[in-house]
């Protein structure tokens, strides 16, 4: 419209804590894996706890962030989204692609504690599927009588189903090991995190895949079982050993 | 975190053709008045059909905006929200207001049609909670298995009792009228909206408000009637005309 102004400058409130420090293996929506947690860390003059008042009494909140690992030029109209296999393109307003003309996001995410540090407010919260790193813009809380709602999605009616998962002893052993010295269930989170069977559309059946959990790398490869393969961890290691 | 960019920039994308030709009486979420409807025209390059691909198949959308009649800058830790009577403070993020850190917003909002203008997508909506003139800086479906969520909110658990409306027969002459010239229902919205009680919540018993639809003013006035005050929708005249 004739005299409004091109841009608009957002300016990060907080910066996200994650678990997923590694761009691989994120789950492609929020909420697919309730162990998957992080910590929100407000920078001044956003982490007032004053601008927190009464937040405790709303069990979600909306996120909304910068898809900032993304370059912001390179969207393109048509998207492939992975749950389509790959091979089918749909409009980019029609999915919930990071590669969109504003790279901002939106999640909605369970809030589990509210704390401070340094007088700034840190808002711990599970179901993230935000990489570590993120910049949030905006924190609002879910309104359900407003947010929840019986829509239809013809390409998405339903999270899409989970796949098996199956831990080696060893990776049971480093799990139960990173478990007692971090209280982090590493377990239940890789297993979250596979169910979704995160492998690129054009997958190499035999190939070993790694991802990253917090500071830990996590080997695993797919056993295709006629229509339904199901996904071996083979190690659970800290970042940067060999096996 | 350090190296972190201080500012992004987002770039509207398109523009939001409202019912709603005032800031007074819009509903404080989307959804609450169906019968509010609007048209979003996307600028080149966004509005290229390709990137709409699919739309068809979502019944809602949410809409990510700038509330741009506000000022960046004035945004205060602690809000009044007039859902809670306006008496009563709530941090800034416990709530939706539009004052905020980053003047960002977020509608869902029900998909009507799709159609195209000189080349470039449509979107006819309602359920709108959206000043004329709103800019949009992102469209993304409504996924019900991520964004349907069973959640609490203390503060706001449903939506807002609905007052009594009643129209003078002048009144409805004049949207019997307005619906024969425009095809708009009037009448119809004119009850969403004023069943919200959009009167400030320190209201002065007697005053006649006005607000405007379309290029209409609608003129009304509150009866209080014990604890349940009903309005009374006195006029509705050309923008500009005195009675």
């Amino acid at each position: 419209m004739p005299g409004e102004p091109l841009h608009f400058q957002v300016t990060p409130i907080a910066y996200v804590h994650s678990c997923f420090t590694g761009q691989f293996a994120i789950p492609r929506q929020a909420g697919l894996a309730p162990n998957a947690t992080a910590t929100i860390h407000f920078v001044p003059p956003f982490g007032d706890p004053a601008a927190f008042t009464g937040l405790h009494h709303c069990s979600h909140l909306w996120l909304q962030f910068v898809f900032h690992l993304n370059k912001h030029a390179n969207w393109q109209p048509r998207v492939r989204p992975p749950r389509l296999g790959g091979n089918r393109t749909l409009g980019v307003f029609a999915t919930r692609s990071p590669y969109r003309p504003n790279a901002l996001g939106l999640s909605c995410v369970r809030l589990e504690a509210i704390t401070e540090v340094a007088g700034q407010v840190v808002l711990e919260v599970s179901g993230v599927d935000l990489v570590d790193g993120t910049p949030v813009v905006d924190i609002k809380p879910y309104l359900p009588y407003a947010d929840a709602i019986a829509a239809e999605n013809h390409f998405a009616p339903a999270p899409p189903a989970a796949c098996t998962v199956v831990l080696t002893e060893a990776a049971v052993h480093a799990c139960n090991t990173y478990l007692a010295q971090t209280g982090r269930d590493l377990e239940r989170l890789i297993v979250e995190v596979l169910q979704q069977d995160p492998r690129p559309a054009y997958h190499q059946a035999a190939r070993e895949y790694g991802f990253t959990l917090w500071d830990r790398d996590v080997r695993w490869r797919a056993h295709p079982d006629g229509n339904e393969p199901w996904l071996e961890v083979l190690a659970v290691l800290p970042l940067g050993c060999d096996r």
